[in-house]
């Protein structure tokens, strides 16, 4: 990227000052959004010719009055009508660094807001200017270490996932549900709208040298007719990335690419060449579902801060080199079920026979239920049996452990459970392997607590087998897009 | 169906009297399912010749102690090396109906349990025997108005839903959940194993002439190897049904089959013929997930209830006529992927333009968002306007309406909000089409309670639009096939 933008884009993430243009009470989730996460009050400049006011804070009358010579960020957030003046006046004003243009009904709208939209790109379209914006029609910057978010509800804590993404709710969507689901912590986001300036592009390179940033989300809805290259450029920009980028694409069917138009106003490009970008480049395709986003970060994020943690520097990350599971459960039927979704899916489930099942059987001489994995093992998974039979099947030719199980409400049961959920996770993880527990969704009692101590002690847990087969092979499938690429 | 089998299976699901024989603590959830269903406390006997009580219950030495001249319903709970002896033994000794055996380890299990199960085939295997069992290898038997059931979870309200399955832990969690979660009914369920002697086709065929069955949810592993003609017979009766029959085949993959075969011992048909059959009777294929069924059977469900209370007798379903969507939104991010998503399932959203666009922008003028379908109108849905624009818009030429909103929390909002939906879904109702509310299963503060609130208000609610969509789906295609079969 040119050091234009990287200078830019430092701006807007880790500004030293931000005015809004056009506050007023409306905005009251943006500022407690910088509010709640600690943006330095007296940096935030609120301008509004006609407010003496706002929230108790000073309203300056405009930009001049604000004391700093330069503003790192300003939000415009005025009418359409006076969008483009209002923007032409500012820049002459002041040293603006960066713009987030929130104004919406641009060209997502109608005629007049594509003559809004041509006048924006024409100030833009000026190798003189040296502010660079985002939007119009966006819901504007994420910044954990920048604190800096756009509403409340976005978390606090740093992590290092960053986001780019052209629907405001969905970017929202995505952090909240990520955060409080499975803990997902990020290091930035950026609704980006209409893309009248700053592109995709630009940030997927940012990210690609942030030192803050391993995993990257995408969603993606087209290009904007006034950049004809930013499909070579996002090609070109895709194929270099060193991160895994889990990409979503939202308008794939016409009918899909024609609501599109009137959200961000965008240009989907042909799915077949689509298809091809997928296959040419390291990136993750996500289906169009924010379930599917969020699984998939789920296990890329777990999997990456492992070996992160565990090797410090210089980390590399060892994706499955198979799609062999062993399915340990405590009931016959899910197991038949499992299986036959499974291979559906593309999964292989070894077949225990011979010394294997031999060997399991001398730990656990059953006639009910079955050791040839799946292992359908009911009532014994507070025994010290569970942990022996996992340890020595999780040890043939596997390559993710998948346990299901009813949960233990009482102790001292749960304890004894707990544990060797505990060891079963801590052993697997030690050859290198997947570990994902299964926790159905189903409304019982202890679940919600349950839950929250397994997301917090660091498991991998999804709601179904099938979606946690799902990510897995999302996680294996770019681990072998990454090797033939690299041979290439 | 054969009156012998007729007859049988009402002494199955109304016996006046159970015995268990083999009784001991370790059954305490069967006798505690009697207990929380009323079943007759003097009309359960429990049987085992070492022991003199059981929960503080009188224990028989010998069936011939047992006062009544009949058992109309038996559980056998003996080890496998005694089964087909004391089997043998009980049916000289009493006037036997019918037998739940429940011993497993037999045919799926090694090839000890396969010689038990060929000694179970010869003993039923006899004309002159008028005495029906289901098992080996099974929970039994749920009948609501029979005060029945082999396990203390399974609800007592009775309403007409009827299970066979050939797992009964899939068959406990399939009734549980769908009661749990959506409020579903039932009227009857059984638990079926390995199939030596009642078959899956008894149970359809019993079905389709009961008063009290109005859907069925039927889970097939396979066919036992001693009933070759078995296939024809299920084809024949499948062809014969009258009722929704919601089908999961357990062992579609021959991954699948090979695990089956250690679950009941069952031998699966090939996938081309499953598939011919799917086409030629009025079932429905149900996806092998728990999820899918439960989410198919909600919709059948409600449907079915709806024109059953509102035509009384007689009553004919109105399916769906076509696949036409609106859907109703509160983010234009969103709208995209569903757009995407519903599309890739073969659905229509109708896009709207000309008249009925400007009609609608009459109503609410907006700049922001999208009047086209999906309908994009944020914040609005706590205001009449919002019932009016649902009210045109569901006018159209649409099949089934879907809202996915956020939901308002306060009052007097909610209310409002509350108000409308319930508004939106009469009209939708009165013109013979499908609502459906999205809520999704995000940890929101409040979404348990709210989510409580619109199952008891009789409402469909899926948590993404895809579940919702492929339920909607199952029913839009059952319809046009009954239809294309009646023409025939």
């Amino acid at each position: 990227m040119n050091t234009k933008n990287l200078e830019s884009l430092n701006f807007l993430f880790y500004p030293r000052n931000v005015a809004i243009f056009g506050a007023s009470e409306k905005l009251w989730y943006m500022v407690k959004g910088f509010e709640e996460h600690n943006f330095n009050k007296n940096k935030l400049y609120l301008i509004n010719p006609s407010k003496g006011e706002i929230f108790g804070q000073k309203c300056y009358k405009s930009i001049d009055d604000i004391p700093d010579e330069t503003i790192d960020l300003l939000i415009l957030a005025v009418g359409r009508d006076r969008l483009a003046q209002s923007l032409k006046e500012l820049i002459e004003q002041k040293d603006i660094k960066t713009i987030h243009i929130f104004t919406a009904g641009t060209g997502e709208s109608d005629e007049k807001g594509v003559i809004v939209e041509n006048e924006l790109f024409n100030i833009f379209n000026n190798e003189n200017l040296s502010t660079r914006a985002i939007g119009p029609n966006c819901m504007g910057v994420y910044s954990v270490k920048g604190h800096l978010a756009y509403e409340p509800f976005l978390p606090t804590e740093p992590g290092n996932i960053s986001l780019v993404f052209q629907s405001g709710d969905l970017h929202s969507q995505t952090i909240r549900i990520g955060a409080r689901r499975h803990n997902l912590k990020y290091s930035k986001g950026v609704s980006i709208g209409n893309c009248i300036d700053l592109q995709i592009s630009d940030f997927l390179q940012y990210y690609n040298n942030d030192d803050d940033t391993d995993l990257i989300m995408v969603y993606f809805e087209g290009i904007n007719a006034h950049y004809p290259n930013e499909g070579k450029e996002l090609l070109k920009t895709l194929r270099a990335m060193k991160k895994p980028v889990l990409f979503m694409h939202g308008g794939k069917t016409s009918r899909a690419q024609k609501a599109a138009l009137t959200h961000t106003g965008s240009i989907s490009t042909n799915q077949k060449i689509w298809k091809a970008i997928y296959k040419q480049t390291p990136i993750v395709e996500v289906p169009t579902s924010l379930d599917d986003m969020i699984d998939y970060a789920f296990i890329f994020y777990k999997v990456i801060n492992r070996y992160r943690d565990s090797k410090n520097d210089n980390y590399r990350i060892n994706y499955p080199k198979g799609k062999n599971v062993l399915l340990i459960l405590w009931s016959g039927g899910f197991g038949i079920i499992d299986t036959n979704m499974l291979t559906e899916l593309g999964m292989n489930i070894p077949y225990f026979e011979g010394e294997i099942l031999e060997k399991l059987r001398k730990i656990y001489p059953i006639k009910i239920g079955s050791l040839s994995n799946p292992l359908d093992i009911p009532w014994v998974s507070s025994s010290e049996t569970y942990f022996k039979i996992a340890k020595v099947a999780s040890s043939e030719n596997v390559d993710l452990v998948i346990i299901e199980t009813d949960m233990w409400e009482e102790e001292p049961h749960f304890d004894r459970y707990y544990n060797n959920i505990l060891a079963i996770r801590k052993h697997v993880e030690s050859l290198d392997k997947i570990f994902i527990l299964i926790l159905p969704e189903y409304p019982a009692r202890h679940r919600q607590k349950y839950y929250k101590k397994l997301i917090d002690d660091d498991f991998i847990v999804y709601p179904s087998v099938r979606r946690a087969a799902k990510a897995f092979l999302a996680l294996y499938d770019y681990g072998k897009k990454i090797e033939n690429l690299n041979k290439k």
